[in-house]
């Protein structure tokens, strides 16, 4: 296959490149696009320099899976005329992920909707992605009732502008970008809030693409999405109430035997995962695997991921690779 | 009254010598103790050097009143030692806060418990302190059913141990003394997990001590307790289902409406409390109060404090100048 990535110069578009690496991922041709003051750059891939071109409308003849991680205004544009150009994209923005024509996709969860494309297939949101991985065995096996989490999430989510702003502020110098007005450095701080609701827009983008993703359009949820000053990697408080009775037993057996998912959860041994430690790695972590006594059936976890790698780029490159196989 | 600082030399006990001083809490004397290695040092109270002396079992022969932040371990020993030379101790480790003879009292929630004391007066867990302050009038109004809640918690409540471990590791150093074999900086981490269960120490002392303090024995609560990179102020999301209907609006009117509290919300203007805020100020500041329309009747708070103020001498603090006009 001959595949595009767009926006190959930022956070997740050089971590796609990686993943593909690494991944093996069969390609027979990789064209590298960004907007034009990008073009020209040059970046290796398998050891081969690829120079960066400009992304224009021309861009997709003969490409058939583009990896779209350049934000939402140019998906918005781009995505209908690459697909149009008989191009499968895959896009991490939030543009298309809540059209009911676009499948929202984590292939763990809902593998077979990328195959009701119309020539977009939408990659959520870091923090939607990896807290589905783990939920979706629990939902199968006792049911979700309902389901409270809060996040501890790196400002690399904004991409390379989130970083600058935390490394700055680190340093001790005044950012010369922001993703907030509020310090990020020894701070705890909340996402955009649009203002049309209480709700942040990350808030938002949780509740529903877990309720797209999962095909519970009515599950219950209360979700409270904080940035705090991790480089990399995202950390979720998740409290979930089951229908059935589970116990942390059940649990832990559960999602140790699930593919994608590590569980590192030893008490006594102080083992649990961190940010920090999945830095750079693919796997949805699980840890913290506790009863919760304040409810008739639940139990509570917490989930680690790389926000980069399974929250954006792995997660894009699963579903081309699941294309792949299916097609 | 005559007062002693026992650990004076210690984060939360040189935070106790500058809330008094601010407060202008009147004393007759103040008397600054610690361990042997620290005696000899001078710190200034109100302009004029104290010199710190050793901690023996005569230190409280004349005090009236001793606040104790020497950890548990001493406090065990000489707790009951100046309580029997007639002195009131206001402790604020956790060696009696399970003690049914000692009263664990938070001024805004539980101030008359104060007056039972037998001697000992616990001062409780910083994390448990902020959510006390604003659970209480919601509880008063409309009823608690259960609480759900994940904090964001400075490693500096570990005392100056856990800011050198933070700060080393931000510069790069490998830390001379460490309160968790995991990175801190860059990290989201667990307090100590003592292996007897499966919750941390923290989160245990956050289920027990808002129970007491509430007196509400049986109140459901469901706790994850971390530490994220944060040098002062702890964060909380807490989500709290409710007895009785309320909505966002009583809520935010109610707590506006609390002394000790300090209500930050306006989402279209992101105006919200953030630890870095709360830092050197006495407040609990409240803020993204959100109707939660997952559960039939409930709300969903972010709750701030300096942990070392609030969440530790002025609290000790508060006690003794409730103390002071009762007598």
């Amino acid at each position: 296959m001959n595949i595009a990535i767009v926006g190959a110069t930022g956070l997740v578009g050089r971590t796609m490149i990686r993943v593909l690496e690494e991944r093996e991922t069969p390609l027979t041709s990789l064209t590298l696009l960004a907007s034009a003051r990008s073009v020209g750059q040059v970046i290796q891939y398998n050891g081969v320099d690829h120079l960066v071109r400009e992304l224009t409308p021309e861009s997709f003849v003969g490409v058939d899976v583009a990896l779209f991680s350049a934000g939402g205004a140019l998906s918005k544009i781009y995505a209908p005329i690459a697909a149009k150009s008989g191009c499968v994209v895959i896009d991490n923005s939030s543009a298309w992920r809540m059209d009911p024509d676009v499948p929202l996709v984590v292939p763990e969860v809902n593998a077979a909707d990328a195959l009701l494309n119309k020539g977009i297939i939408a990659n959520p949101n870091c923090s939607t992605i990896q807290m589905v991985v783990a939920l979706k065995p629990i939902s199968d096996v006792f049911g979700l009732k309902r389901v409270v989490v809060s996040t501890y999430q790196s400002p690399s989510g904004a991409g390379q502008r989130g970083l600058d702003q935390l490394q700055s502020e680190v340093r001790g110098q005044e950012p010369t970008s922001r993703i907030t007005q509020h310090r990020l450095a020894e701070n705890a701080v909340f996402h955009t809030i649009d203002g049309l609701g209480e709700a942040s827009e990350e808030e938002t983008k949780m509740i529903r693409e877990t309720r797209r993703i999962m095909h519970l359009p009515e599950l219950r949820m209360a979700v409270t999405c904080v940035r705090v000053p991790v480089l990399g990697g995202h950390g979720e408080a998740v409290v979930v109430e089951t229908l059935k009775s589970c116990t942390d037993v059940d649990v832990r057996a559960l999602l140790s035997a699930t593919p994608g998912i590590v569980v590192m959860d030893d008490p006594a041994g102080a083992v649990y995962p961190t940010p920090f430690v999945s830095n750079n790695t693919d796997p949805v972590y699980v840890g913290r695997i506790r009863n919760d006594d304040s409810v008739e059936n639940g139990v509570m976890l917490w989930v680690v991921a790389d926000n980069l790698r399974k929250g954006a780029a792995t997660n894009a490159v699963q579903i081309l690779e699941y294309l792949m196989a299916e097609q």
